[in-house]
């Protein structure tokens, strides 16, 4: 072959390169098998290298096979029947099963960033900014990598995290359990895909809020679910409307609706229980944030109330400490724990050991929800300024649902036309500030645009000022 | 109702359980809609605890909605319309998806240990022990939870990783790919589970080496692929038999089959690569141990000779590092990275931060290739002692294929029954000595009885001392 083809491509070790450099030039043919390989002090000088490196390519080449080193007749390319075709095309591929051709069909998730290093960025999934609290984690996880061993951890989960997660529900969420009813997941988006996995096949019917989440709808929909978008109100999901449907699943988010904010009224919980008995249906309680309540308590979880063992509690820990952590739990119905165990385990055989270490560790010394009981203090004053400042210069152009939970609000935009939306939010982008549009989380949009603001991520100072700059794109939208 | 029926669960504050158990009574009826909850004072006596319990339980089931006060008649049980029916019996709860129901099917997982505390566990899959990795990793970690930060991590993985790997796999396995070729994933299980979302949909043909990996047959089964059993030999995968079928996806272990220990020949390799081409074949390279070769190096990854993109490279970190990490990554084929990224994201959002940035630090640092040439060098010297002792002790009445190469070794027993292997193993089991057969991982057993053995969790004279149990055992069940 001529010699002047071979090109090195520049990383790692040069011999390494000659070598990756010959073997594709074989599997492509362009040696003829049988073929003396050049001379080592030839190839040296052509692709100016010393001929150690080429000697030590050679060898790599003669442990792959690639080549055969014979006493007589020097190094000659291997007798090699079967070379690969040339690649095609590959941006062309299509969707090579059902679920890949209906997860290329989902749009883009709006829960990331608009960008990086906004002053102002009132993005929802941020954990409120605690630089005390990542130290006192860094310790915990130090101590835990020595107790969690190196084994391979139980599918189930860490059982001291699964003790105390219990005893946690018990005291703070009514929900009575054993150690065996708890699955750690690596988060919610596990939790839901499990469920989904165990209890709905292709085709079958799921009804999700409207608005609803959008992670929970794409994995819905990839996993091939009929879906049925059920309207919520102030009470939360329209069970009127939920009993017109057998739906195989039902998920909901009673403790404060994502993302409009209703919680659930113990009469449409015990409805929903109702319906979910009768009809066969299952209930995926995802209770994403019951931990900021900033008015008394929050309602009893539905797990609480069911007794017919119909409910998929679903917890997680990137609220309460951080989202990087992935780490989540399932309270599963008593029915199905050997197919939840199940279905984790060939999932992914079960969730790293050291974080379930730590976290044991962190809840068992009521660090956990003493850090948590601080956390809330102080979101509720920065959701009281952000709130306040947004209605005073918004100037009677917002409305504000506030149910005093979780770390978000919607605010909606009596005056505003969405094309108008789409200017606020661009003029806020050029200021620094980061708002985020409500009708992605819908499927078809609400007659009257939003916005859904998370404030956890920013100082109380912060907060001050992202509402005076909201006043003033407000206002110059309005003026253009 | 009658207040003898109430019952405390012992769990968490007494207010709590006073709540929980009159919340249960509520639901369950035993007190009438409209009902007058009993005087505190009677209540606390009931129970024998004090009155300001009561009053705080009652808190809670009015904040709960369960009970209305009323400032003249007291506090009164709710007007509720939709009490749950009682739970019927669970445990007969049939699969509630086809994926369940394949699930329940499937034979328990043998690669478990047999029993906790055996001094002479010949266990596969406990990783090297090494309390000075320990301690370093540890360290690594601490200094990575404050470079993690607490966000959402990036569903690919985090990127200074991402990086590490590519520049570890064209050093050491000729691959050359690209940072945003590589997927990390939570162990070689989710690669194998992602890895059948995106190509396989339920009754497509998927190819499986025979002896094979248990929980890549059990994904693939419940997954709803109908398995083609393909055998092999001392050259790997059988590429004839594997012609007569047009598999969606072949899945093979190249580098050192599971379990048999054969390595898949240069010829073989660039024939299967022959086949995928032709037929639109994927192939799922399980790279497992390719680490871990005592003769020279491993030959190039199918990956690594793959020009027509139909090869998902598949590696892990819980050979070279601890199980318990739960990290591995894809190298997706060049037309399927959103799918694969979508199927990541989907399923769990990504994978815990953390570890990721302990683990590229340690990798960056090349602490990760030098510990590994270590260990390799250490568990080569084990396995000769593992070998060199069962040949002597068991006199002849063994076979041992030595392919020099991963962290386990097969030993055939060629003048045993089934029935005295079984005998064997319960044996040596009540001497310390943990057995396990190698017929778990054949879909029909082969013709003569086998074992496979694990020596990396087991010291030099820990497997001296445990080949002379094996010899004393194997005599024993001849004399019977």
């Amino acid at each position: 072959m001529p010699l002047s083809k071979l090109r090195l491509d520049g990383t790692g070790a040069l011999y390494e390169q000659v070598a990756r450099a010959l073997r594709h030039a074989i599997l492509q043919g362009l040696f003829v098998p049988g073929e003396r390989m050049p001379a080592t002090r030839v190839l040296a000088q052509t692709l100016g290298v010393s001929r150690n490196t080429i000697a030590t390519a050679y060898e790599i080449l003669r442990a792959d096979q690639l080549t055969v080193a014979y006493e007589r007749s020097g190094t000659r390319v291997a007798d090699i029947t079967h070379l690969p075709t040339r690649p095609k095309a590959q941006s062309a591929t299509p969707a090579q099963s059902r679920f890949a051709a209906r997860a290329r069909q989902l749009p883009s998730i709006t829960l990331g960033r608009i960008r990086e290093g906004l002053p102002y960025d009132l993005h929802y999934g941020d954990p409120p900014y605690d630089p005390a609290l990542v130290r006192s984690w860094s310790r915990r996880l130090l101590a835990a990598a020595r107790v969690a061993g190196p084994f391979y951890p139980e599918a189930t989960g860490f059982p001291p995290l699964r003790r105390a997660i219990v005893d946690y529900l018990a005291r703070r969420r009514g929900i009575t359990c054993s150690e065996s009813d708890i699955l750690i997941v690596g988060g919610t988006q596990q939790a839901i895909t499990l469920t989904l996995r165990v209890l709905v096949d292709e085709g079958d019917p799921v009804a999700i809020e409207e608005p609803h989440y959008q992670s929970l709808m794409h994995a819905a929909s990839a996993h091939g679910a009929e879906i049925i978008g059920v309207p919520t109100d102030e009470g939360g999901i329209m069970t009127s409307e939920l009993r017109r449907h057998q739906a195989r699943l039902i998920c909901v988010t009673p403790s404060h609706q994502f993302p409009s904010g209703a919680v659930m009224s113990l009469a449409r919980r015990l409805e929903l229980l109702d319906i979910a008995s009768r009809d066969g249906s299952w209930i995926l309680e995802d209770d994403y944030d019951s931990e900021f309540h900033y008015h008394g308590r929050p309602l009893a979880a539905l797990r609480s109330l069911d007794l017919s063992g119909r409910v998929v509690y679903v917890g997680t820990f990137s609220k309460t400490l951080f989202p990087s952590l992935r780490l989540g739990f399932i309270v599963i119905p008593p029915g199905l724990r050997r197919d939840f165990v199940r279905a984790k385990c060939l999932d992914d055989l079960g969730s790293p050991a050291v974080e379930q270490a730590a976290l044991a560790s962190f809840m068992r010394s009521r660090q956990f929800e003493k850090n948590l009981r601080r956390t809330v203090l102080d979101l509720d004053r920065r959701r009281t300024i952000l709130i306040d400042g947004l209605l005073r210069h918004a100037r009677g152009r917002i409305e504000i649902n506030d149910t005093r939970a979780g770390v978000h609000i919607v605010v909606w935009l009596t005056t505003l036309s969405y094309p108008q939306l789409e200017r606020l939010i661009d003029k806020a982008l050029t200021r620094g500030l980061g708002l985020y549009p409500m009708h992605p989380h819908y499927r078809s949009p609400p007659p009257r645009p939003g916005l859904l603001l998370g404030y956890a991520g920013l100082s109380a100072e912060a907060l001050c000022r992202a509402a005076e700059i909201f006043g003033e794109c407000l206002e110059a939208v309005h003026r253009e």
